[in-house]
């Protein structure tokens, strides 16, 4: 692929989309630097899913960076006073755009994402992020992508050199079950990841959120069994 | 304006051109709400500056949001084992870029100004970058803020409902001595304000540094006194 060797930055929430992305950056080759964001979720659960995700599959190096996004509150997702919703009908998915958003969440994570590839001197940034499955958020739409990819061949010095890092979306056009099949052929052990919004103490999923509802129906429909750990009763 | 009574989130650093960009935006009538962000910087006396500059213009509100830059490396503003360099040359000004740079800092910031102006319902966000006298950095010139635009145009909830923030950069076209003779106009006190990359402990600055040579240089331009505390000795 001519990419043998090089250097990339992978964002890794602990989920399953960005595990299989790692797993992609990882069978091209690159030298994977694993960056999960503590930003005031919920449950630290997610960030050691992240932790066990690098390890299981290899990454380089993982990094943990604690960014203030929590405390400027607007989402279910990181503000316990929103309560996170039960899964939604396939209507109600459709061009809603749900509480659990957090605003500019994307954009501020690929921000850092170009400034570590710029200090590790990285060509190449991986997301996992997804537009068929993708729950509603405008920062993950194939539209926004393109724009930040054109950001990122202006911002940064590496970009003014000629060597912008490459924006890399594996899963963008995937559906959920596409991804699990592209992942299980890499060898991605999903039981380590978490994708619950909701998890119990225990780490396990709560099968009702929008992010449980997607993951089990992508395992249906990729015809494999779903190695989620669920919260007794709570299997979807 | 029709701009009256809406609300803008304004960057500030504590520096010159911030200041009169909250200064222009507080003209507009915009309800305006300030944000520094400490981000390792060598010294705390720009988060002070900041806050003196919010209160001396009249800022709605100033928050102060701790990121982590300094951890990441990879410039002298917050790595202190690189040393700040002198101030340089024109010619070593030209197109070179100093390693006062701090990689993707604007994309950070502005990614924040996102996440901020989704939360406060802001239809402005002003930035004080300006592509004159901007020593060199790639995020300070006019192609990169035309593609942050785009982004901010896709990137969060209000852009998909229409209501994108709208990018504003005051200074980008003007010299240092229009932006202080600008400034001046609105009454902005300088003297309150820091550009110094390298203060002493008292927050005087060093006469020397980048930001302190064409600081200087804009107040003689301008043909006003140059208000600026430097340490003993160190007028340029």
């Amino acid at each position: 692929m001519g990419t043998e060797g090089s250097d990339a930055i992978v964002l890794l929430s602990g989920g399953l989309d960005s595990a299989t992305a790692l797993a992609v950056a990882l069978e091209e080759g690159l030298h994977c630097h694993a960056v999960t964001f503590r930003y005031g979720q919920r449950h630290h659960h997610e960030v050691e899913a992240a932790a066990r995700v690098a390890r299981s599959l290899g990454a380089a190096e993982h990094s943990i960076i604690t960014v203030p996004l929590g405390e400027l509150g607007g989402s279910s997702l990181t503000d316990r006073s929103v309560p996170v919703p039960p899964g939604r009908t396939d209507e109600e998915m459709e061009g809603k755009i749900p509480s659990t958003y957090v605003p500019a969440r994307n954009t501020i994570f690929l921000a850092y994402g170009l400034a570590l590839a710029e200090i590790t001197q990285s060509d190449f940034i991986y997301i996992g992020i997804n537009s068929v499955d993708y729950s509603g958020y405008p920062d993950c739409r194939p539209e926004y992508v393109d724009a930040f990819r054109r950001l990122a061949s202006l911002a940064t010095k590496r970009a003014v050199e000629g060597r912008p890092p490459r924006i890399m979306t594996p899963l963008l056009h995937l559906s959920k079950a596409k991804i699990i099949l592209k992942g299980t052929e890499l060898g991605v052990d999903y039981s380590v990841t978490l994708s619950c919004y909701d998890p119990d103490e225990q780490g396990r999923a709560c099968g009702r959120c929008d992010s449980c509802v997607l993951r089990h129906r992508g395992f249906q429909e990729a015809g494999l069994p779903d190695p989620t750990i669920y919260q007794p009763g709570a299997e979807p």
